[in-house]
């Protein structure tokens, strides 16, 4: 079973801004797939187990922007 | 002498955009240096010698975006 977890990403306002996003949270152990859309602000983020919200907050604000959990 | 020419650019949204123009227009033989800002679109480039327009344009063409010589 995997884990999707939903983030509302404030600054982004292109696709070197989603790319910059992905990156950072890609590090992140555990995950296996992100959407993330400049649009909406919308990241999306599915993992093998439960992330801690705070290390996607700081990989988020690693790639320059704000995140919250929604 | 350098010579600087300004082109205005559509589509740049945030600093990894004037990055991407940035990084292209670098390449070019005999530049001197670049000035872009995804606020205006503007970009003025600087180089020792004439630069040809279309050389402009194309590397501006190749980061993603529009250019015009103003």
């Amino acid at each position: 079973m995997s884990i999707t977890t939903e983030y509302q990403v404030t600054g982004m306002s292109c696709g070197h801004c989603e790319s910059s996003v992905r990156a950072e949270v890609s590090k992140l152990a555990g995950v296996e797939s992100i959407e993330v859309n400049a649009g909406d602000g919308r990241l999306v983020v599915t993992s093998a187990s439960a992330l801690a919200d705070a290390d996607v907050l700081a990989a988020v604000d690693e790639a320059g922007y704000r995140a919250a959990r929604l």
